[in-house]
């Protein structure tokens, strides 16, 4: 194990942790470190307005949220974001809200993830550590007495050394890649479906999220603001951008919402439109030596349930207890349980994110199964049992290992 | 509408409810109609002992409890059946129990369908209404000004008149194969695999009913008395009961329920062995103008769930309460409901016995699918909410028509 050196700012070649991949994994992961004294590098391929701009899930779990609170991170989310206890369901021409606050104690956040990869940018800044956009990582080795990530500049190309290495850029990263296929033990499951969503100027459809299964397919109607809406609609799986006008999203977002109890949907003018393919994604194995794997780069979720950023963080939590014990006391038990600690909470998500998605979407399958679809949703619809069930998840389950801040862990002075 | 008129025992020519099956539903229901004074005739294809003796489910849930009870039906059972609380699962070389009556307040009885049979028999045959058994109904017509059943005794063909027939004779019965397929709207799902079950004169595994999940299959252990194990192996669909041994058996059961904290499973004589299909079907249609279906005429639901008789008997609830409503008030308004009400149950009970089945059992599916039946399972031995969501369904929901048994309706007295 080293210290950690002065870094040259532009092109460092040595840390503790290099971190490849500036997303809410990757810098939530530098500040917890940070906050333990241990030093990193964090190198994003894109610039900072790409990342800062980004549109992405916008539901911060409750855990999730006193996470970032309790490292200094949470001000402008706790200021800005609005807090929800539950969702709406709209089916069969009648809403139903289901509000899990009174069955767990918790609330959900609504804050856009770009806000807050804008907030985590600032706290990195701040902390002056070692943050390169416009860097890609183009090798990583994870073997040997230490760990070294090649990484191009325009400055040209140069060799990271650490103790560690951490791959939080996403599915088609290059941590993910450097773990050799037949040790990543992947699961995969490819919905025939996907997301087009669309951010708007429109009061949105209802005080909370709103799940409305269709005959044609799922309309989500979620907040971002009084008069800002972010919606999506299921497409099928292929669908480019331009296959849909601007009236036809409307149209459909309009119809597959219309109920007898709810007014008619506001549209407005649409500011950014998107599409997102729906799949779940495992590495059963989320370590490779002295690699480690978090958020998007182990394991992906359909956009249903809203879990991407809060695995992203609670594999953060859990990696930043364990880098910290081993490097600052040298105990490297809960680095080589990482994945077993892990894994358990994302394969509740996994779970959890499966059955929002095969049970509000229309999917291809016989009557008996469209059957049971609308049995689960009466279901969730009539019993405050199923209510608590389902809310326990969506609203957070606690993540594996507490937060160390401030205890002798997290005691070691910021450098 | 007509009165009882009375009846030669042996070749009844008119009733009010012609009810085909001597099962659970035909024996219930013709109970509950007879507490309104209602008169019926029951007509059963096999002989008294074979009814008797044939063994099913055993596993009744406190609605159904409460019903028979509050028809008078309940004295063996209160005496001789064993009260549990909820069920074990073993995997992974541990054993969990879950119990649902903390969350519930409810408990399940166990009491062999059989012994529930004799107890209805007994019943019937006090109440000196017809129950006529070794008699075959042939064809059963039910439009018109009245319905009419052919049926064949030891003293050749008869018809019966009637204000409604209940076709309570099972899946193959007439009452289903009367209504035309096309107004059926029949939904079905069958499993590749079977239950081979066995009876055996052996300490049950554990106290209360207990589901192992095995890499080669379910296996299920159950008691029927202090010596006495009714066990199942889950096997592929088309196995015959020839193709197991008694002791392949045995080392499959006790493999499949292996585990580091338990004791081996006590093998015994078997005294008898059953095998059963595992499939889901529904009619989306439980009336076809004067003929209605109860029980598995009209939806059967794979044994995982212990569903089925409980079906028969919230059916029969229903149907009761509106055959009442119509001969005694002139009110058809409950009959032509008779769907809408008691589908819902019915639809819910299949969605439980469905998420038991494919979490429960080793099926065709991917690594991914694996991988989320193993998160449900820890799911359901980790979170006390998981555990209320599935014991509410699993000790019984609210039946969708409250017994009317000392209500005004049920005020007529017995003939």
């Amino acid at each position: 194990m080293t210290s950690d050196p002065t870094l040259d700012d532009r092109v460092p070649s040595r840390t503790q942790v290099a971190i490849v991949g500036a997303g809410p994994a990757g810098l939530t992961l530098g500040h917890l470190l940070h906050l333990q004294g241990i030093g990193s590098v964090i190198l994003e391929r894109s610039s900072r307005e790409h990342v800062e701009q980004r549109l992405r899930a916008g539901i911060i779990e409750q855990p999730s949220v006193d996470l970032l609170v309790s490292a200094g991170l949470g001000d402008r989310l706790l200021r800005a974001g609005m807090v929800h206890s539950g969702f709406y369901l709209r089916y069969d021409d009648s809403t139903h809200y289901l509000d899990f606050h009174p069955h767990t104690g918790q609330h959900a956040t609504v804050y856009g993830q770009h806000e807050l990869v804008k907030d985590l940018i600032a706290a990195r800044i701040g902390t002056r550590r070692p943050l390169l956009f416009d860097t890609e990582v183009t090798a990583i080795s994870p073997t040997g007495p230490t760990a070294s990530v090649r990484y191009r500049t325009a400055a040209g190309e140069h060799t990271l050394e650490a103790d560690f290495v951490v791959g939080a850029d996403g599915f088609h990263g290059a941590g993910r890649a450097a773990i050799p296929a037949e040790v990543r033990g992947e699961l995969i499951r490819e919905y025939p479906v996907a997301w087009l969503g669309i951010l708007a100027e429109s009061t949105p459809a209802a005080p909370e999220g709103m799940y409305c299964p269709h005959p044609n397919g799922l309309s989500v109607h979620s907040m971002r603001g009084p008069k800002l809406s972010r919606q999506y609609l299921q497409v099928p799986a292929g669908t480019e951008l331009g296959d849909w006008s601007d009236e036809q999203i409307w149209d459909e977002l309009s119809l597959r919402c219309s109920a007898a109890d709810a007014a008619p949907l506001e549209t407005g003018p649409i500011i950014e439109r998107s599409l997102a393919p729906l799949r779940s994604y495992v590495s059963s194995t989320m370590q490779y030596d002295r690699l480690f794997l978090a958020g998007d780069a182990a394991h992906i979720v359909p956009p249903t349930g809203a879990k991407g950023l809060n695995l992203a963080i609670s594999d953060t939590c859990v990696l930043s207890h364990a880098l910290g014990a081993a490097l600052n006391h040298g105990s490297t038990e809960h680095l080589e349980r990482y994945t077993a600690t892990a894994l358990p909470r994302v394969m509740a998500a996994q779970r959890f994110s499966a059955l929002l998605t095969t049970t509000l979407h229309a999917l291809p399958g016989d009557g008996f199964t469209e059957a049971l679809r609308r049995a689960t949703l009466d279901r969730w619809v009539g019993s405050q049992a199923a209510q608590h069930e389902l809310g326990e998840v969506y609203l957070g389950l606690p993540f594996a290992t507490a937060p160390t801040f401030g205890s002798p862990i997290g005691a070691g002075a910021p450098a």
